[in-house]
């Protein structure tokens, strides 16, 4: 069994680092933050005996060696950036989790055949650069290293330059690992095990995402002396839009979301019709079909919208990734190991996307989940209690044991 | 007569400080820029023999001494600010045509009985620090000094400090000086005079104005894993309040406006729903009733659709006036000046704010219009013609020399 105490003392100490305005923390990706992170985490890992990789997108990888020179690691993965109002769990857990499982092997002198590898992903949230997990996509061959280092923030600043700032351009060939099994434990971020009591997540499959961000082009002008038949509105087709997403969102329940959490007018200025409206739509299903006939359906309806009131609409996609359907082996592991543990548990689809989705495309890959309070995330007020993030952590360490082998 | 080319001429010096994007300028208040513009115009006005008062507002008054000491001046007013993506005219024209009127009776040798002040006053656009028309406001006693001085931008930086910044902190109490009458000549902003085929607008009244600034609180939370019902989704409020405004100045038709242009999510992150909202809302008439009718509903209807989704909704007026009728002799003077030096008029009600609105409240004031291409205003592709400028300057130099007295 791993250590609680010592799991959760990580956790405050990592949490003291990009505090945020309520509790919570902004650790936004390749942000001073973000290098502050890293390097605490290396000092730990390293004190833990761990030995550092970096690859050119900056993911930090930290071996513990295996009895077996020719046995493929075992990877534990999340990532320690945060959203601008983020919490102290989201991605941290799952990292410091996979340090606590190698302080517990290590206090309990057990050497496996397998070596052990806590990966820290750069840029899982996507907030500060879309799209999200965007280490782990170019990773798994699905997004290239040329695309990741263009992405550019909100003020222009590209994640190349960005990486190389803070210092954490490493020397391995991104991807050029290879696998035996990777695991991902994370707070569910949703309200399903908290409301159905159960204390671990068994998860079996991913949501598939579209990130579809939408640029109108209206006409600016004086919202006082331009009459109404004149105006080229928009804001008031970003309006419509938001409702044919959330209608669009609620006609494919059971198992779908959509929503908007990013939005810019230009000039944006009270007594100015924007000339220009850009803002992100964020639709998701475990259902492929589903998830594509959404984004069908929002593309064509948009551009009626935007039609109907003389408006330019474009789209690009800033982010995608297909529903995953997890290891079946490894999931019956993380479910056997709940079992054995006498914890309560469930099977779930995670709804949000994580870097296990992208490992899945190269290994066998799962991941363990833990209920949060009110299933809130990317909030400042995120919370988990002590004995949640233990009972996650130990299930972990059993499947990991049981795959690492002994 | 005036001389057009040496009014054009002021107005494209002026245009090259604090250049847009794209052919207009970007000259907000208080900004080095402004302080830049304000520094040539008192160049210009010294030149042509004027002496520069400046108030608490950093308002400037360039004053022409007239013969008789006992008798008010007569005011020529408006703007040299911007918004951030403005014209070349807006608020421009007003100020320049008033140095271009001293500089023709200079060069006519014409005394005037009552003096003439040209003002240009300081935040007209309301673009950095709302609400519109701050000085004015200040200057009429609508508005108080610590109030104005007090107002935040978007950065969070002070009017009162900015003003200190660049320098114009005047010595003069604001609306100390007393009033013979008030002039203000302004590009129509709007498509009126153009589609009518008519040189001048004889300006007789001005609409009224709110502007609402909407903080609507939801609940942060991914936008992944949230499921739809559990939504608090302030975005979506936000999208219903549009639709609602648009449906309340579409019923108020004609004579009335309501629109929205700047918008505010917090965090503004792809994959978190906002739990914060904030925006103005703009609505217009030059009916009392109907504009007081349209903010009563507006509030209500908010109040409604933000409760139905669980959201927070709080409002705070950030700028108002009244619809605003202007003096009837100032009104009779313009346009017969019109008439006399043969030009096409029409009587016509401001779309927009103007200094004049409240000039008018403590002294006669009216207004002069010119036309503007395809009725285009605070867009910098804004445009009028030479010929255009000049006879709305030419009107003006007989209104302000018929008031002034010879
Ligand atoms: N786990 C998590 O919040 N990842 C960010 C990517 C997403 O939006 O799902
Ligand atoms: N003239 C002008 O654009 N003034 C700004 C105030 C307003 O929004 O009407």
């Amino acid at each position: 069994r791993i250590n609680p105490d010592r799991l959760w003392d990580s956790l405050m100490e990592m949490a003291k680092i990009g505090p945020g305005i309520a509790g919570g923390n902004n650790r936004q990706t390749l942000t001073d933050a973000d290098n502050e992170a890293r390097h605490l985490f290396r000092r730990w890992c390293e004190a833990a005996g761990l030995e550092m990789g970096v690859d050119r997108m900056g993911t930090m990888f930290m071996t513990r060696a295996g009895t077996d020179p020719d046995a493929l690691p075992v990877y534990i993965g999340s990532h320690l950036d945060t959203q601008p109002t983020g919490g102290k769990f989201d991605g941290v857990l799952g990292v410091l989790a996979g340090l606590e499982i190698v302080r517990s092997l290590n206090d309990l002198n057990i050497a496996t055949r397998h070596p052990i590898v806590i990966a820290n992903w750069t840029n899982e949230e996507g907030a500060r650069f879309a799209p999200a997990m965007l280490a782990s996509g170019v990773f798994a061959g699905v997004l290239d290293l040329d695309y990741a280092y263009g992405r550019t923030d909100s003020e222009g600043r590209r994640f190349g330059d960005e990486l190389a700032r803070i210092g954490w351009v490493g020397e391995e060939d991104v991807g050029a690992r290879k696998m035996h099994a990777y695991f991902e434990y994370h707070i569910e971020q949703g309200p399903i095990l908290e409301a159905e009591n159960r204390q671990i997540g068994v998860v079996t499959h991913g949501q598939g995402l579209w990130w579809l961000e939408f640029t109108l082009t209206g006409k600016e002008a004086h919202t006082g002396s331009t009459p109404m038949p004149m105006r080229v509105n928009a804001g008031l087709a970003m309006a419509r839009i938001f409702e044919m997403v959330q209608t669009t969102a609620m006609e494919n329940q059971p198992g779908a979301v959509g929503g908007v959490g990013q939005v810019a007018f230009f000039p944006n200025s009270r007594n100015v019709l924007p000339g220009k409206v850009v803002f992100t739509v964020d639709i998701r299903s475990p259902d492929q079909t589903k998830l594509n006939g959404m984004r069908t359906r929002i593309e064509a309806q948009a551009a009626k919208i935007a039609e109907e009131l003389g408006v330019g609409c474009a789209v690009e996609v800033v982010g995608h990734f297909d529903p995953v359907t997890f290891a079946p082996e490894l999931v019956e592991r993380v479910r056997a190991s709940a079992e054995k543990l006498g914890y309560s548990h469930m099977d779930i689809i995670s709804g949000a996307g994580h870097d296990a989705c992208w490992a899945a495309k190269i290994a066998p890959a799962t991941m363990i989940m833990c209920p949060c309070v009110d299933g809130l995330s990317h909030n400042e007020a995120e919370d988990i209690s002590k004995e949640w993030a233990m009972a996650g952590a130990n299930v972990l360490l059993h499947a990991v044991i049981e795959t690492a082998e002994i």
